[in-house]
């Protein structure tokens, strides 16, 4: 097929390369001269065949939202604009929407798989109507891995980045899990072969996971993790998973956990503990200091009395 | 009444002068000289009237225990022993039973009131039989505020401790509670006049509380909470609670997580982040770093396509 | 003052009731005929003296975004439209603005006090430009409760409801802690006494608060809650708080974690353990029923081998 | 080599039997007669070559210590007991000192591979002193998965124990994960393929793991899950988990979620949810069903004034 790869970054580039590997004719454009095939996208809309399909990899929010809004306006009825990016889902149904009033398809892809994506396929997936997606299949099937697995469509517009951003909140749930355990088990005297016991784990367990393979590798690397700062960012997608439990009413302690975590992590230092201390100053005065309740010397482990 | 008090520290001595104000007889005694009136438990035991009754003041744990155990051997059938510290209601159970075994009553009083509790009385939560509180009701009266409240006899012996530590878990969650409101107020933009708004929650609100009452007083020392550093110590009460949740299968998320933030507050760096950090590394690799997915500059805030 | 108020359901009646016995003048507009002064907006406005003040107190959403924008049409520069519903304090800032391009002022005020505040007033969050909350100073002494407190500036448009919303998430962490610790102590054997427990808190501890008396209130008519269900409902305000707090990235563990409790409190049957229940199914086989790993007659408390 | 299985329920026969087609020597004993091969312990311990090797699969708490206590009285200096069940870590600490003294080795092993173990090897994890760990490779060999994972001897007395525990708290907190993930997906009508976006993960995602290969079996056996109840037993290894959490001040807020999760999904009614809904009612009065704040249809979603 044909098509427009708009973004040509790690993502972009990649997939455009995988496409054209795949014998798809791709015409690539984005922002800075260099890698680009096209000087604008007036000039990509030109150069692809009819139906036009377009694909936007570029940056959720202003970025992606201007682009569709101009691929709008160039594109005319029966073209397609897929939206492979980070987008939430929210903003995918508007945007189908827009170009659906104008005649045009729309296909958002929440796409995984990172650098290795090039060489072991992309797992996609995908939200939109039948057929336009129906249409795209050539496209999605280079690019998924081989094999049965990496591509779903997932339902409409916006069910694409919807069920990717779940994905992205098990893994913020599972990562949290690893760290736990984790630092549990450092914490304790009794276990005196870390990395061997998470290798271990790899063959025989109810764990054994893709997450689990790099924290083998990532303890190979460094056994005490001691070049690591416990210091975490957090992605759109961990966000905005809490916020649509919360939207629908869905309890989700344990992936909101892990968000949680991941924000203090990054606190020098926490306005909500400066609270508990200062609490805890008011009611124990200096007798949080002094206060035993005791004449022993144990009683620096004593609580105070309140 | 008379009776014996063993430990002189901030709570102990002042409730021995509380219950002297109070017209009692109250002998004390401690390990090191100084305050006290006898030499020896042994002395102690000697100056008390029949039914002797001793109120263990001394840090839970070992010096609990051993005094106990002591007191068993030295007291008589019909004498009374109080634990009046921060003793885990199981061990009360063993010391009931180590000394009805012997005859000698056992009651356990969780005791309430810090550096205020000599003016203004002590809340006392107590466990035990019903005929060792009733011949002790004299003390409890003259410890325990005026007015109806301050006073519970909860059950049998272990029930003050039981209920003393509930309440301070449920301290742990009211305070955690503030703390993340005030995080929240302090983060936004929106808000110019925390410490006024805190302030005029004291009255016609639904958390208006003494712990609110002490956060304004927090606020009106030190408006931002400058001085203070977000660094929380826990006590025994918050661990044992969660616990003794864990053990009877009742689900404790609120408090739980008051007590994990604390111990949170208190690391340098965390362990557990350092895996979730080193997992983002692994699959993410550099792309972590430098991959935007995109040509836009407002790559930067685009998460790594994983 | 003169002012119209805009809906007169039981908080809008009652305050316009507490407004007039205060000596104001008070028009009072609502959709259905009854208690009604005008049959119509329009009417409402031509029946205020100059500048005119108008309280919004009508359902958040779409009720109050359609009435303010009426207003909007209605008004002229220098009159004060205000919301004293549960609007969304982001919508409280679109308001403003809306309303500043027209010269009209806008202030948003939190109300706290329910069906006490006729009597013992409202405590008020307020959320505005100094001018404007300056001139609406008449109004708000006569709605608040005496005494120093009850009433904040908290900042510009937005602030007072954003102070509002925080204070229900901080009354949900505290109401959750309670309910907590009453599981704690009701799952015990040892404590016999539940009501009087709670009633003891009442002095001299660092619970002691007006949830903890409506607690006691709560136990007094029905000392086991048996008439109860534990169903809890959610306001808009406790979902705010927790996305508030995502997009600012505060953590915000207890205070989601006692969202997550209403929304499970409210399900027949939870997907998520579903979920659970049958991956241990399938790990366990008919194993989680049968599986022993061993030939005692305690077996069946024994977890399958994972 | 020749060992003693003690305890030949699915467990302890299907091991038994995975030695002896590895070519080990096994006397089988367990209380009930049928499948043993002794008739007491003593019988066992006389039938075995020397030194013993007794490998201990009977259930955690009293009959493990009752059958190691028994051991420690018929084996001799140089012996070896192996706990292969489910002891808590600090019972095998207490079992390591108890058989020392009489200079029998102990070892205990935590074990995962439920039903498929016979077939495709156990998981082991082992913990011990060397000397007695070096000997008993030979059964490790025969037990554990071909391969290179599988195995680990993670540190002394206790740390086999210790690790299991802690693989079951990762799995917790895995396990939920997943549940709150798809309980999203599932309260989304955007998304119309449900078992079909669980099985797209089963290649290039993060998230790809065992749990999700058995999700997915779940998935296509019942694609709603509506055969399935979500109640979830817990194991005695999440709770000391969270526990040893506590114990060690680490903080565990995704994994002690996933624990009350289970909690909560075993409870008709929630005494905590029954407080938080009885203060609701005090406070609101009635209100809470009637107080509208305004006249709109609209009125019924409005929060209450609180």
């Amino acid at each position: 097929m044909h098509l427009g790869m708009i973004g040509l970054g790690r993502m972009g580039g990649n997939m455009a390369e995988r496409l054209r590997r795949g014998g798809h004719t791709v015409v690539g454009y984005e922002r800075h001269p260099g890698k680009r095939d096209v000087d604008s996208l007036e000039e990509l809309v030109e150069r692809l065949e009819h139906p036009r399909v377009a694909w936007v990899m570029v940056p959720a929010g202003g970025p992606t939202r201007e682009t569709i809004h101009r691929l709008g306006e160039l594109l005319e009825p029966g073209d397609i604009v897929i939206d492979g990016g980070n987008s939430h889902y929210v903003e995918d149904q508007k945007h189908g929407a827009e170009l659906a009033a104008k005649g045009i398809g729309f296909v958002d892809v929440g796409v995984s798989g990172g650098v290795w994506g090039l060489q072991n396929g992309y797992a996609l997936m995908v939200g939109g109507a039948d057929e336009y997606v129906a249409q795209l299949m050539p496209i999605f099937e280079t690019l998924k891995p081989e094999g049965d697995y990496g591509f779903v469509h997932a339902g409409a517009a916006g069910a694409g980045h919807f069920v990717k951003m779940v994905h992205n909140g098990i893994e913020y749930g599972m990562m949290q899990a690893f760290g736990e355990g984790y630092e549990l088990i450092a914490a304790s005297d009794l276990v005196t072969n870390v990395p061997d016991t998470f290798r271990s784990w790899k063959e025989g367990t109810v764990i054994r996971s893709w997450l689990l393979d790099l924290m083998v590798r990532a303890l190979d690397e460094d056994p005490e993790l001691s070049e690591i700062r416990g210091f975490a960012q957090d992605s759109g997608e961990g966000r905005w998973t809490v916020q649509a439990a919360v939207d629908h009413a869905v309890p989700m302690p344990t992936i909101s956990a892990a968000l949680f975590a991941r924000f203090a992590s990054r606190q020098d230092d926490s306005p909500a503990m400066k609270v508990v201390a200062a609490l805890r100053n008011q009611f124990g005065g200096h007798a949080v200091e002094s206060a035993k309740g005791a004449d022993s010397p144990g009683a620096d482990v004593t609580p105070p009395q309140t």
